[in-house]
């Protein structure tokens, strides 16, 4: 399979982050070469790098560039520019969490090694982003290896959004599942929602799995009932954002339609996600606030009005999946089922004592 | 409420056809006056007006349009006119059963005045253009006094796509039963699919509440599930395009698709459709074949392409909603529920009796 990931650092400490410029898929593959931080920055800012894991690894490398030009300088200098670049960086999207997480732990390591000559600080720091992106890419690659069993071979697999490679260091959680099974010798056809608003199924993941050369097809969001109806799905996988104690999970809008829909016609339903998305502090689903988002992406979304000036737009990002309608969870630990407060507690509990 | 007719006959028989351009909407309000039957096929062929019973009715007075400058003619030649017309007008869509219907009846009205004065037949055939225009507006507001009684004060609705007053001369089948229940006094909250891909919810249905001052509020299909799951839907309204003997109805893509969500929620599910739209020649939802739609419509919906090159694409035109999964279908002769082949007989039965 073609190699399609969405970072890459090439050379050593004085070398560069390349990534795939996701603003202009699916209709060109671009390859932006950053060499500063500025340019991580902005790539960051306008969504050119998007997903939370992607985010974190590429705010790593994005530190490493800011170093480059002061580790001629003094220990003092040195650090001043890291403090400055970590700053610049967490500034760029100012709500996702894994970005602090990155930035927090270069930091840390910088900080460890107060009084080591600066080329051996920016040698561990470089070390350090290429830890963050190895993590990911480990925990990709062993939910897909525990989430491959659970499709057969022949299968039709429904997706939606994009929980792919191009949101994380190798090859996402939810097509991670997809990808291995392929991988494994199975043959699967997939299913994409183009997942409005923002059509991150229609424009990323059908994009992903046709550079993979995975059979694809898209269809509408409501076109998945009539899909399922027509006995071409057998397994539903998407990912999720955050997982309460109980299992509730949430992810883009429409997962739990497309949830219900599977119940209906008796359909089982996957969600893919590492163990960092529980929020074991969140009860239940309930506690999960729905962020409204603008109007705009409904009603002028392909750069064309499309609806009435002033009518009224609910823009949930996101619904809650209960954990009922969830047939099992696949982590980098295994597969939590039947998932409920009970064995999730369990599959922390023995994680955290290995 | 604002009259927002789709159709109108300005005058008599030298008179002309204002129609809305639906093409402009919901950017622009703008009326095209049609005076010949060249401005009236282009019309529906360009779908500046759309809906079975209006291009039925736009159609017959085409053909009085057709005729205008025939009047002075001898018999033949008017009827040579005539004929010319109609052959004419019956191009301009050549799928649509109404428009075959429609020019089928002019024909038959001006075959019965053979021998009479030109300017008679022509004064006659205007009068039938009415009376189609006129009985498709009975039927509406026979299906919206009868549905709106199902619809409780305060409610929240949802419908898919657009059954309102554009595709009718009046105010529509799925809309008639909530303009009837607003106008009896109910304050209702209507929520409309977008209905991908062609969003006939987003551009015609929330234009045609926001014209007749009804609360209403725009969502992506796949939002549906959430805003049900929030308690804001306590009633689904949509139209048909065919319904089977058995009660399966065949209608826009992701109408099946609301109607489990609408189940799994315990949310009562109604079709309005006139009695037209039964086809008691198909036994059942199994035995009406799916159109496929071209997958441009799906990737490049606006203008823009929004999924890469090749991408193969499922886009059926409509679904079939089971009669178990509909509370009742709202007719110009009254409910019929519970639906099921034996209660449809019966109120054929009873209607082709009086």
């Amino acid at each position: 399979m073609k190699d399609v990931s969405t970072l890459h650092w090439i050379g050593e400490v004085d070398g560069f982050l390349r990534m795939i410029d996701q603003t202009k898929l699916p209709v060109e593959l671009v390859e932006l070469d950053c060499r500063d931080a500025e340019t991580v920055w902005e790539a960051i800012k306008s969504l050119r790098v998007r997903g939370a894991p992607a985010i974190g690894v590429a705010a790593a490398y994005g530190v490493c560039l800011g170093i480059q030009s002061a580790v001629d300088n003094d220990e003092t200098s040195f650090y001043k520019r890291l403090d400055e670049t970590t700053e610049y960086l967490a500034a760029s999207r100012p709500t996702a969490v894994n970005l602090f997480w990155a930035l927090e732990r270069m930091k840390r390591t910088a900080a460890l090694l107060h009084g080591k000559p600066t080329a051996e600080i920016a040698a561990a720091l470089l070390a350090e982003a290429r830890a963050i992106h190895e993590e990911d890419r480990r925990m990709c690659r062993a939910i897909g290896r525990h989430g491959a069993v659970l499709l057969p071979d022949g299968c039709g697999v429904l997706t939606h959004c994009n929980a792919g490679g191009l949101a994380t260091s190798d090859y996402g959680t939810a097509l991670a599942v997809i990808f291995a099974a392929a991988e494994s010798g199975k043959t699967l056809h997939v299913y994409a929602d183009e997942t409005r608003p923002l059509l991150q199924g229609a424009r990323l993941t059908t994009w992903e799995l046709q550079q993979r050369g995975i059979d694809t097809t898209l269809i509408c969001d409501n076109m998945a009932a009539q899909v399922m109806r027509e006995r071409r799905i057998q397994a539903v996988v998407v990912g999720a954002d955050r997982i309460a104690a109980n299992g509730d999970a949430a992810n883009k809008i429409g997962t739990y339609g497309a949830a219900l829909l599977a119940a209906a016609h008796n359909i089982p339903f996957y969600v893919a996600a590492p163990s960092s998305t529980f929020d074991l502090s969140i009860s239940s689903g309930d506690d999960i606030p729905i962020e409204q988002r603008d109007p705009r992406e409904v009603t002028h979304g392909f750069g064309r009005q499309t609806a009435p000036d002033g009518v009224k737009v609910y823009n949930p990002a996101f619904d809650v999946t209960p954990a009922e309608l969830i047939s099992a969870i696949i982590c980098e630990h295994g597969l939590i089922r039947p998932v409920n407060r009970e064995m999730i507690a369990e599959m922390f509990k023995q994680n955290d004592s290995q």
